[in-house]
């Protein structure tokens, strides 16, 4: 089995390339597509680029031998595509149709593609839990440009072109790393930096509530999306994703109850309107009975998601 | 005011344009575009033009010299987009993405646009009635480019850039003119040619509910799209417009009390298992609360329409 990772350089790709190696995937070959060049296995045969799907002739260089199952993971984020706005429309909008486009023109081929979409899809007012057939309501340009390319993935699965899953993820939690600008990377820092002893910043009420998932859930929604019987799916191919809907408040009795009380103190409340603005736009909570129904499963706890990121992921002392 | 109509020569950019000449805005110069070139009004200026909106350049020239309020017509049809891939998604999702960049490109410069959207970009299976909220499940490559129009106005407004409004437009009932080859055709034929004395066919059961408007209806609702205040309708720009929920055989009640009992069975009962397979996934019922909230009205009889169009369109005999 063939296949091709776009994005594979970023935090999701290079988690989902371990998971595959690991056996969670039959791979014979894959092929590790990023802006920058991704790490290269060490066993299973691998073709590692550096490459601009946005570039002309890209999209259709990646698909030419026909891997079995494509990720499309390669976006740009929602701050940046918010800032650029050509940027984000050329990156997150038209390399995607691009990628769609050039599987169209290879007859008689139908990969499964499996594409990270996004609850940034939806925004404010929401219902509580917000339902499956809850209407595409994006507050920014990413989500506008995640909402189109699930409907053309729609559109080209239905008419045999491709065989495609959309899965909207929650928020990642906890993400790896250092902090960054993005305006939801609060709810990893508050975490991630006490774990390592550094001091952190709440700049959100404790009572704001918002839907997560691990790295780990994330990886393994890519792999199931990848595997299941898109029969039982149907037209509708974007689906949101099971998670945990848990308060900032949830998420630091959890770290107390890891970690203990001199994690939690180093915690600084430091209000931020515009973060807190933002993050008033977000789903907090969703009812997520399709995905549920296909298979799809989400962490049940905070502490299992900051026990799985000791494990996996925080910095060895 | 000067008012660029997209689409002018179609049946609703002709009504739309009468409609305005007639005092319905406050046109001083008209721009009236089409592929091909739509009839020239008699006393109000007008730049009548003959011109693909799909082809390089041209969306540019048309908002040059910045019409204030900008009409989309432009589209080719539900069927056609799903027999011709490329054709359906360079007229309907590339031209408009090109108004909309052409658009942006002029500084300052923030229209009023109001886009013929559809209700094909619902799918079945529905609830009854479908609320504001549903979200989109376009079975048609048609519906597919109308709701990705949509989510590009909704986010162009929301940056500024233009001011826009989508409305979703019920099947039109009774289109004038010749049968067409549409699948919802027959909604319009049956009531048509017998009223012209003329044999027709119904291809589905009596009981096939949809959900319809007068073309006197969907007039009324772009001059009122042009003149709302967008204040009012917050960031989801698409609107689904009301109608009137009505059966097969509410429409031959209706023909029967107007025309009598000779023309009705001027119609004959023909089932065709295609025709009747797409009806099925179309909507028959909404709850338009936003619409009427912000005053948008429909018919309330198929007697109505039926007289409407003896008035407006039927042939003198």
């Amino acid at each position: 089995m063939h296949i091709l990772i776009l994005g594979a350089a970023g935090m999701l790709g290079r988690k989902l390339t371990h998971a595959i190696l690991a056996g969670g995937l039959p791979a014979t070959h894959l092929t590790l597509a990023d802006i920058v060049a991704p790490p290269k296995p060490a066993r299973t045969p691998a073709t590692v680029l550096a490459v601009n799907l946005a570039d002309p002739g890209i999209a259709a260089r990646l698909v030419a031998d026909r891997p079995d199952i494509i990720f499309h993971l390669a976006a740009i984020v929602s701050g940046e595509a918010e800032a650029d706005f050509d940027k984000g429309y050329t990156v997150n909008l038209d390399a995607s149709r691009a990628l769609l486009e050039a599987i169209r023109a290879l007859p008689g081929y139908c990969p499964r593609l499996v594409f990270a979409s996004s609850i940034a899809v939806f925004g404010a007012p929401f219902p509580d839990p917000i339902p499956d057939d809850f209407h595409l309501t994006p507050l920014t340009s990413y989500g506008t440009q995640k909402a189109i390319t699930e409907l053309l993935i729609s559109d080209f699965s239905r008419r045999g072109i491709l065989d495609g899953i959309a899965i909207r993820l929650p928020t990642i939690c906890i993400r790896p790393g250092t902090p960054n600008r993005a305006a939801s990377g609060f709810f990893s820092g508050i975490l991630r930096e006490p774990l390592a002893g550094l001091p952190a910043t709440l700049p959100v009420p404790d009572t704001t509530r918002h839907w997560f998932a691990s790295p780990r859930s994330a990886t393994r929604f890519f792999l199931h999306a990848a595997t299941l019987d898109t029969a039982h799916v149907g037209p509708r191919r974007a689906l949101n994703m099971p998670g945990l809907s848990a308060t900032v408040a949830d998420q630091i009795d959890a770290l107390r109850r890891v970690a203990g009380q001199k994690a939690v103190d180093l915690i600084t409340y430091a209000p931020d309107p515009t973060i807190a603005g933002i993050v008033k736009g977000w789903a907090g909570n969703f009812a997520p009975d399709r995905a549920t129904a296909l298979g799809f499963t989400a962490d049940t706890s905070f502490d299992d998601i900051i026990r799985a990121y000791l494990q996996d992921d925080a910095p060895k002392t």
